[in-house]
């Protein structure tokens, strides 16, 4: 999946990911006004929104983009109908061909994280495989140490598929203990090494591993420095545009050859629609555009 | 919430959680078999397997124990039907009195780690309100800093309900990153002294807060400081039994009037009929039993 990841991003010459993020505040009133009117002020209604809206969006940008992310916390605050609409998100990105980041950030002890690594792994019922979540990628918590991650990357290397493991956050107070200073290093230097190391045992045949890292755009200086101390380790990068991150700002997050990141942007994409009000209710029209512009601010 | 957790305690004379983390390998055969016959091998057998044996063990323990908690992970890992079977569990276990648990580790950045906190906080669609994953508690991940948190801690105190945030957790490798030292200070203790901090906004009226920690019983001496160093936090205590934890180990992890923690107990409670061919299937009276005996470990 790792090798996958690098040539859909070099035949398409794009390292962005699209983050499927969905509020009720992003959506287009007609879009709303239709299913509640059907539905009622219910989930089962804003589960049908959000995949109706991301369908939209996944059928303007499959051809230009080589992967989407959807952040799971934005449908299970809508409980079951809200999930159903993720996992619906992800079959239909999967059959436009586009792979698919699920932004879980889970973690746990070891016999739980393997239950979480489900979602890459699939699940055995009494010999029966399942594959319920279909995520190719899935991001991962590294607080409770390896053996709440040893789950996920024995799942990566039988399902050759991927994790991203949080090193540094793009959020203001990722600095409370992430960038807490022990022996001239900081913690997310110390979580780096670690997930270098990891990756090890998992390395694809294009330079880079299984397991990569999230790396915050907002960090300029450490997204250099982590290239530096992590050479074979692939980056999720969130916090462009709305957060404040831009493409210059990223250079050095990128290897020698242009490769080793995919960015995400979420509403700058998914809301662009609402920035100009010429685009009406053309989501889809907006966030091609939007996708196309990133596109280039990137190059 | 704090204050209900603590009266509950005091009243039931048991500071003990039963966790209720179903596998496969755990259910009786006669369960697995009358189920599978009926849907098949299919998510929808296990979570109605997984359904019908927390009923049963929640049946047994309801007059005795204060709390339940659920493990998501384990339910998670069967998709949307695993999922259903977790809120219908929930749903059962607060008809029946106990206060619910749900140990789902979730931690995000801000806007998204609002979207997670409809857990305890609930969920708004266009003014209606609905309380879809209904747990009273639930854990969190610090990983991300305060502002990963703050979302929580609102919904805490505008429902009444709490959070026990990950501080030092039960597992060998939580040294990895929890145990690095800083200055004299580890990082678990760093994390500890946030939470204190945190639980100010959030007190109740029995010299506890909302915001909880997630203390592990493998480690004697660290929770004997960290009770120090947290006198206004209640602690959920994972680790006691299968993972090592014994009652006289927890001695200092409880205040002086012998509050201050609830311990979990999970595959000790609900698997004992397996530990003892004279229950055969009586995985409720087997649980009882199991429950009693800690509660007299723990007293």
């Amino acid at each position: 999946m790792i090798d996958s990841l690098l040539k859909k991003i070099d035949e398409l010459n794009n390292p962005t990911v699209v983050g499927l993020d969905p509020t009720l505040e992003m959506m287009p009133g007609s879009l709303k006004a239709n299913l509640f009117e059907q539905y009622g002020k219910t989930p089962e209604a804003v589960g049908r929104i959000f995949t109706a809206f991301n369908k939209e969006i996944i059928d303007s940008v499959a051809d230009i983009v080589p992967a989407v992310k959807p952040q799971i916390a934005m449908y299970e605050k809508y409980g079951l109908e809200g999930l159903k609409a993720y996992a619906d998100t992800i079959r239909y990105a999967a059959e436009k061909g586009l792979i698919v980041i699920g932004d879980i950030k889970r973690g746990d002890i070891s016999s739980t994280a393997a239950a979480y690594a489900a979602h890459i792994g699939g699940t055995d019922i009494e010999g029966e495989e399942f594959d319920l979540w279909q995520e190719d990628w899935i991001t991962v918590n590294p607080y409770l140490g390896v053996d709440g991650i040893q789950p996920f990357i024995d799942a990566c290397n039988k399902k050759d598929r991927g994790i991203f493991v949080l090193v540094k956050t793009s959020n203001p107070s990722s600095s409370q203990l992430q960038d807490i200073v022990v022996d001239g290093h900081t913690i997310y230097e110390r979580v780096a090494e670690l997930v270098e190391e990891w990756g090890r045992q998992s390395m694809g045949t294009l330079g880079y591993s299984r397991i990569g890292a999230v790396v915050g755009a907002t960090h300029k200086e450490q997204g250099e420095k982590l290239r530096k101390l992590m050479p074979q380790t692939f980056f999720l990068v969130p916090g462009y545009g709305a957060q404040g991150g831009t493409g210059a700002d990223l250079r050095g997050f990128f290897d020698k050859e242009g490769r080793g990141c995919i960015v995400n942007s979420s509403r700058g994409i998914t809301a662009a629609y609402k920035k100009d009000s010429r685009y009406g209710d053309k989501v889809g029209e907006a966030a091609r555009d939007a996708a196309l512009a990133m596109k280039n601010d990137l190059r």
